[in-house]
């Protein structure tokens, strides 16, 4: 498997774990799911994000989803793996790294607050899954409050040689970006691999910007590779007609709380998830907002004649 | 002057405030946005909003820019007196009622938690101002970090006579508006008018649910007057086209942070402001942000003519 | 061992988990510390909160320490079990309960906000853990972020019946237990036995305005005991003299993010750990800070002959 | 008047603002109570903090206060002038300073989060005010949630020439004092003068660790003034035994929401205040409260002879 770099580039897909309605993993959707990734043509996949309901998952099962996945598919696999300390952290760590993971994911805990508080926490992060292993920083102001200027981003990207990528969620984050990459050219920090989540929101201007991608889940990944490909073929109008055409879905897809109830709907809607349960505690669509939905699909079905749903 | 009512209907747009390049007040700018105003069809001015930059003025500015605009139109005034404390708010309610205002707008404190905390602020802020002035609620939460549930709503709606009207802006919100109407209809509040916020992010379906119109400050007003016109005609498709054309810039303009730069930016391109300066602390646009927006503007002006910018 | 109840009165103290210099679990520390509490008098102990580092422990560790800890007292045992998800809250309930421990407790996410929200989070989680599971609601806002009236904990009395016990810990709090206390009176919750944290800052009063003791781990759980026991006993004169010559110290203990560090402090002072080590990412005292706690013990140890400090 | 200055050293009382039982406010308790700091031998007055109401006060009240305190002391006064835009703090500084004030105070607003957010918003706030201005940088986390590193405050002084000193009440914030005396001696910062806060609950080490006195308005201001006399004069013993004698009336006083209540009810048992209403919204004291508070002052009465209530 590619190991993860500095350099890496593309589409990573969040991808949700699927459940039965009773609860348990349905390792057949998952499988279907890990088929239709690599078919969309993306370029790896992340698992156990929040969006793959992590915190919801004992240890043993995470373990077992990464297990299974790497066994079916050559796509390179980043594993998240916050935690409230670093014991649980490490553990899981040499546990997906020793079944193939190519990288990990690590978010911030929201007690942090200052500069020093936040460099200092992926400094000890760093020493305590081993410095060889490359993790990605996610920055996400919105849903874990820790704020990280690019001179954090920089100083963190000093420290740790293990640090090769930014999953870049700060909103708004376009100056970031061009910021980030000043401060490279500058020689003020090592080179980042950058790629950008919150569902793909602004993606069409974030690819411009200098980032090498994405990294997130939203529910038609066919259209972030598009966009990540047009952009980099230098295509701007295809890149940004595409995007628009699924923006109305993008952005119903990223409302907080209701975001993954979406995303699995439509999975369900398309085939692949046979169930779009969620485990407890966890947010179900009315069937106001499941006609919503299926309105927006209908509507971008126009534009985009991939997006076929089943009856 | 028309009463703010539990009944009102239509677009609010929430007017920013114009500044010359020494920080103070240009009136011949606030001249033409309210002229631009009252042409693209709006229902209403609301006033000192928090993207009014009402923090940054002082009391005497306040009323003075309130007196300016009712002098020169017959558009119901809102005015925001969101204060730290009941002093204040009572202070510029009484001047800007009696200088002609239909009602003024009231945000939470950013310490309010608990369910009795909130209703008993806005008891306290309604016996404060006077129980005959209309209000609205300002249901904002990624912006106050007070979070309301439906029923807290209710029970404010039930205790304070002067509530009529709320500022929805919570995020998500569809289910919400669903649930106050359901309240309604059950008699376990009154009718409060819901005009939405949030930049018109979700117009198109929040007046589907049931929400009677916009209060909001998107920089092309005239899509949000078109969309409650066009669903209230039960005219769906049209406007969900119109508002799809419009989405990727509305969506550019409604980052937070950012949103008031490119909004006072797209009115200076129309040739309604002299200057998009904001009073410090304030944001400014990038050159390549400016280009970002330019390009919206232009793939938009393909679809809707009346985006027309000047050179 | 004794059920976890509605009437349970005393002292829980919170244990520390004693680590060794290579940060494994410290056993002989523990086993002494098993007994310094049994000789200090409490009534039981709480293993696994935030103040026993119980975030940096691994599932298995966390087990480990509990079947340890209940072979080797008598002593009831409530296990913290908090838990991003219900799954790990599950997993981890049904293993200490099933090695003999009395009963859990059950921080709220800092995510929470409304009245509602935290009323289902604790329903879900009694659903998730058993419905016969004796539990403590940790009301802690200063840590979590999470406010919680007493109509809302009357709430959750309401609607969980496992929930027996609150570890009350806001701040200010006294009102708050008379008003519970009351709501109880009127019938308008099922009582619940009340013991209060936050080091013990307000544990002269709390005892007089209702609470049943103290759940706390302050490094001298003698002066809790005797505090519970005075106020018991209408001796409120002994009572405030003695919490009063421990204020000094008390005070110093509870300030966040030192706490441990000094309470570990005092109790390797004291004889009973081995080490006041905490495992990554945990803080230290300077040796500055170490020479004013050496003054406080000193000072204190005229008043009070039992803290006795080794060389 | 005496100007503020990097090297002052002493206590500024926090003075609370007298009001009637209408809400009006008491000058002849504000003039007792200026003849009571100066009996108490304060070095000096901070006016408009948020324990003097200040965002329940319009402008025009902050000034006459200001004004009329300034007529009738030769004390030093410091101003709080924090406000949510610098157009109102600009304007209210202005006034104090022309009345005489000898300098002002500024808190961060709560969505400051980076290190780089902060340091940009005091420029900005010099700037504002002018750079002639002596301002306090008031450094209070819990309460506002900004969090600053030692590192941040040392940027501040380094950019903003009227910054003299520093409100220092960071929880815990003793090795805080420490770090910024070590930055000072190795040149890495201006010398700022220390006063110290949080109602005075660790002055009793703060002084120990090079803090210049304390800036805070514990009810019995005699005490602050005597602990930083003693710390000065080297009688270690007798500071803490004052100290302690004082501190379960000065840990109650601290509680958060409910201190002011607290600090104005003793005041008004000492005579100094006719009444201890606050603005609303504000906090009243339970008949429970108020006897606990009864009972301290008896206890602190028995060791301080000064502590004389009326009846």
């Amino acid at each position: 498997m590619a190991a993860l770099s500095r350099d890496t580039t593309g589409v990573y897909a969040i991808a949700p774990t699927p459940f039965d309605e009773s609860g348990a993993i349905d390792f057949d959707s998952l499988s279907r799911l890990i088929d239709f990734y690599g078919s969309a043509g993306v370029t790896g996949l992340t698992l156990l994000g929040q969006m793959g309901e992590a915190p919801k998952l004992s240890h043993d099962e995470s373990v077992c989803i990464v297990q299974y996945v790497i066994k079916r598919t050559d796509l390179p696999i980043v594993v998240g793996v916050s935690a409230p300390g670093y014991a649980a952290m490490r553990a899981l760590t040499a546990d997906v790294m020793s079944a193939g993971a190519c990288g990990v994911m690590i978010a911030p805990p929201n007690t942090l607050r200052t500069d020093d508080q936040i460099v200092s926490y992926y400094e000890g992060a760093s020493a305590a899954i081993g410095e060889d292993v490359p993790f990605v920083i996610q920055d996400y102001p919105l849903s874990f409050s820790v704020v990280m200027s690019p001179s954090v981003i920089a100083r963190i990207a000093g420290v740790a040689p293990g640090c090769v990528m930014l999953k870049h969620e700060d909103w708004p984050g376009l100056e970031k970006i061009s910021t980030l990459r000043r401060l490279q050219a500058d020689g003020a920090m090592p080179r980042l691999s950058i790629l950008c989540g919150n569902g793909g929101l602004f993606l069409d201007f974030e690819t411009e910007r200098g980032a090498d991608g994405a990294m997130t889940g939203y529910c038609v990944p066919e259209l972030l590779v598009d966009v990540v490909r047009l952009t980099a073929a230098g295509d701007r109008e295809a890149a940004h007609d595409l995007f628009d055409a699924h923006l109305p879905l993008l952005r119903y897809e990223q409302q907080p709380g209701v975001g993954l109830a979406v995303r699995k709907y439509v999975m369900k809607r398309r085939g692949i998830l046979a169930s779009d349960i969620q485990r407890m505690p966890g947010a179900a669509l009315s069937a106001r907002a499941r006609g919503e939905v299926d309105y927006l699909l209908t509507r971008l079905a126009r534009k985009d004649s991939r997006v076929v749903v089943t009856a």
